[in-house]
């Protein structure tokens, strides 16, 4: 038996201030016709893919902020995409900026959609580990103020879609492997991620040399170690004087790497996934049932780090 | 500043059955003088470094399982061990099979014992992650009855020894990213651990050929993303008939590997490791008290697998 899921990684080059939203939504869905083409079931897109990375920038303007977020999704400006998923049959992941409202309380989530076939959404994601700082740095080349523009979400879901079980994440999720075992533990076969990462780290600039390494490496073991596949997709290049990487790729639950960007620009690359290859890992050397010990791993839920309690509390040393 | 601990990789080849325990003495202590001679503060040595991998077998003799055990360590066999390290100010971890009396109960354990630069035993650590089966399953080439040998320990410890925070792991620990994430949350700075993997897994035929790349790629993971250095060390090559692969690596917090060896036989190795360099990730990307979620990773430590909870009962789906 074989269950196939044809994936497009759609990678996107830099998006400028100047860039409107009209013009960001024609370029994804002129990746999305290229995707179909090329025989693609669904097309994943990077992480805050509708805007420039905004977060680089501190900003006391309310107004301005929410400039950057979508109040709606669709939205008048991205319902051509939905549209044309319809049209195609491509289903898509796009990340965005969530506006929400809960409560009377008007809440920031650095977010994604999972859109099937149909052009309905079908699952959503708020980010979790929201990276970066909540004070203005302004001793940084360029900020990156996402703990001050996002709350983090809440849960990691897996969603039915494209004849499997789908998971989701954001960009600094992919380097933490509860984000990857959370989903698997709920039957994940693939993970889709969109991501923007500098290549200048300015806390630890030492690491800027091992950018595309260590996100290829995170993505790799996510993959092997929960017998998933994992789509992972860049906004990359030179964005209003910030280089990111770019490196999309798409790795099977081998841990291989079975696609991969070459630019740091737009670009549509296409990779064949098996979903029933998922078991090789997932009844053998990763056969959670028959081989993980939680007994031993209170620790992961019990602590938040070497000195917080999952609370927040400080812990006695 | 800086920490520097000079690491040396023991890395064994094959031990046959009509291998005498002194005959291996012998040759573990050849390997820490030559590692003395490098400067090794540390050597460590693969897991089940005694005897011959006696799982591949079944067994059904209790006197002869019992043989291949360790009833106290140090043991006559292995004190010119003990003594040796003493004598050079070399400090081991070593892998044996250890037969333990709790209760009036005999219990047979997959054990690692840390020993200081004085000789003293300083920690211990029994297999968490046994793999293999528990069945007679004679359809194999040869069997992996590890599951049927050995109970599994209790708890990932960390252990002040080398000037640093030290964990131990063993084999199949390795490619858990929860083994490495209880011990970081200690605080580990360095990670010891043995292993025997035969390049044949009959139960997933399709691995053999990745069998080195996912040795390695578990460890580079587990070291990246918990800021650590981890020591892998193999017993390989041709071992009473099963071909067991090598590759022991020594990898950086970066998730670089900056030693490894290169044959199948005994072979020293050494790496210079500052502890000092994990402050690189641990208090910037990995910085556990401001980017972990554990309110989002309950699953991790209530669930088994998909099928089963922590308990071993069965969810409701």
């Amino acid at each position: 038996m074989s269950r196939i899921v044809n994936v497009a990684l759609g990678q996107l080059g830099p998006i400028q201030s100047a860039d409107s939203r009209a013009a960001v939504v024609a370029r994804l869905c002129a990746m999305m016709r290229e995707a179909h083409s090329l025989g693609a079931h669904v097309i994943v897109y990077p992480e805050l893919a509708l805007t420039t990375f905004f977060p680089r920038w501190y900003i006391e303007d309310e107004a301005v902020i929410d400039s950057y977020f979508e109040p709606s999704m669709p939205s008048r400006e991205t319902l051509p995409l939905f549209e044309l998923s319809r049209e195609l049959g491509v289903g898509f992941y796009l990340g965005y900026a969530e506006l929400a409202e809960e409560g009377g309380k008007r809440m920031r989530y650095n977010s994604a959609v999972l859109v099937d076939r149909r052009g309905a959404i079908v699952g959503k994601y708020r980010k979790i580990h929201v990276p970066g700082h909540f004070e203005h740095e302004p001793w940084r080349k360029f900020q990156h103020l996402e703990k001050r523009y996002f709350t983090p979400g809440q849960s990691f879901d897996v969603h039915q879609a494209f004849g499997g079980t789908i998971g989701m994440a954001l960009c600094n999720d992919r380097r933490w492997a509860e984000s990857y075992r959370v989903m698997a533990l709920q039957g994940a076969e693939m993970v889709f991620i969109g991501y923007n990462t500098p290549v200048h780290n300015a806390p630890a600039p030492q690491h800027d040399d091992l950018s595309l390494f260590h996100n290829q490496l995170a993505v790799q073991a996510g993959a092997y170690q929960n017998g998933c596949w994992v789509a992972s997709v860049a906004k990359g290049g030179l964005e209003e004087g910030v280089e990111s990487i770019a490196g999309s790729l798409l790795v099977a639950p081998s841990g291989e790497v079975v696609a991969r960007c070459v630019t740091k620009d737009d670009e549509v690359v296409l990779g064949r996934c098996d979903l029933d290859f998922c078991a090789v890992y997932k009844r053998t050397t990763f056969n959670f049932d028959l081989h993980r010990h939680p007994e031993c791993y209170g620790l992961i839920t019990a602590r938040k780090g070497e000195t917080l309690a999952a609370d927040g509390s400080l812990l006695e040393r």
